[in-house]
């Protein structure tokens, strides 16, 4: 069967979703839709129009015997800012204080559209930089590092306070908790992260940073680096910050436990380079 | 802006890929492209015919003045098959084997490729049921839980085996652990589930099936029910399993620890109904 323009533009769409940052050449689509070559470039010109007007992403193509077209999340800020606005207003609920200045965020974390987008701005502020894994420690960071691979295309690395026996041996290292200043651990399966990797760190709360800090001590033990931190929620309320560098979504400020009382802001994302 | 058919069968494929199982009238498309709702039910022939034929799902229509189209997602099962081999290659590598017949499995929890497969087979298996949420216990079942909760478009729920003060209140219960029959504890927020939910239990690994029986028992605490229980692996060496009705992707079997040897073939997925 031979396909119609209309009929390559679903599938392609459908396909290249499937398979962000991943190389695929013109050949590829040639013989799945037994098309010319040169029909398939004009689908994708197509194609790229409309992803870059959507905030879909972006379509680069290499030119070339062993090129082909690499589909990159890339989202358009403007579109994306009333999301942010819903999602403080979400998180602005002072039914989710907890004790100690935590907040309730089972049911944000749970909600995969949240995760999703939240996911694709994440992949999207760091689609530039060459990233081989995503780090999160479990638990509650595990479906916002996954919604962000996905979008990159690299596997998720789970680290854990506590030593399970499914997982073989381990690197374990102490960090300080950066508001509680107690000492802690928290360890690293030595398949689950290959020497020398490039790592976006990914989690779903920032206080100090001490958690981070750990993660990034548990790095130098692979000979590993990062290329980013990104946290869905900062707090502000941090005598001394163990980060500086990061991205926040959303940030905040005069935490009152006692009085049930909290303020949300958009955090750095749209103003950090 | 007025947008041509080409653009329209884009923007639409992605629309709809983003929003599984929710009802979009056909106004909100003539309105978001500026066409005729003629042309919107003719778009929407093409994209039916594309997305069965590919194994992308169903499109639903559902007519009236209330009325739209839906996405469901529903796979071919002869365009899976492949990959489910695949799959089984991968998991009988022998360097896998840990004590007590356990595998290791983090690689494969943590590939967001895999994980985006097998959720969008399982959403398929129960796409006909009402699900109000995926369920599954921390840690390693999350990335798998959260894949299927995707395209079902429901709350990931996490059963944790430890308290976190993070959670808020919770409710607990006792179960025992079908292999080494030890009484273990496992708990849920109180907020992170609707009382009389209708439930998809999902794990990575079954063995006797205590953990899932404990997700049941659980279940009770909220008069909640399930609708299903599916598993990446289920381990054939078990004398009396505790669960019956699941289904399972992989299957192993001859798991000798001691001589590295391992057996690996498709679970039940393609065989039952």
């Amino acid at each position: 069967m031979s396909w119609k323009r209309s009929e390559r533009l679903i599938d392609m769409t459908n396909y290249l979703l499937n398979h962000p940052r991943e190389l695929i050449s013109l050949t590829f689509f040639s013989e799945r839709y037994k098309a010319a070559k040169s029909s398939i470039s004009e689908d994708l010109t197509i194609l790229k129009d409309i992803f870059d007007q959507q905030g879909i992403g972006k379509l680069v193509t290499i030119p070339g015997a062993s090129g082909g077209v690499k589909y990159i999340v890339k989202i358009n800020e403007e579109q994306v800012k009333p999301f942010v606005s819903e999602l403080c207003q979400i998180i602005a609920d002072p039914d989710r204080l907890l004790p100690g200045g935590y907040l309730y965020m089972a049911d944000i974390v749970g909600n995969p559209t949240i995760m999703d987008q939240v996911g694709r701005m994440f992949a999207s502020k760091y689609a530039d930089k060459d990233i081989d894994a995503v780090m999160t420690v479990a638990t509650k960071g595990i479906t916002l590092a996954y919604g962000t691979a996905r979008y990159l295309n690299v596997p998720v690395v789970i680290v854990r306070k506590d030593a399970k026996i499914t997982e073989g041996s381990t690197v374990s290292i102490n960090y300080v908790s950066g508001s509680t200043k107690r000492i802690q651990t928290m360890l690293l399966a030595k398949k689950s992260l290959k020497d020398g990797s490039n790592v976006l760190i990914v989690d779903d709360f920032m206080k100090a940073g001490g958690t981070i800090n750990g993660m990034i001590s548990l790095l130098n033990e692979f000979n590993a680096s990062y290329a980013g931190i990104a946290v869905l929620v900062e707090s502000e309320e941090v005598e001394d910050r163990l980060i500086d560098q990061y991205t926040s979504l959303v940030k905040l400020s005069n935490v009152d436990v006692r009085e049930k009382q909290i303020s949300v802001h958009e955090g750095n994302y749209f103003t950090n380079s």
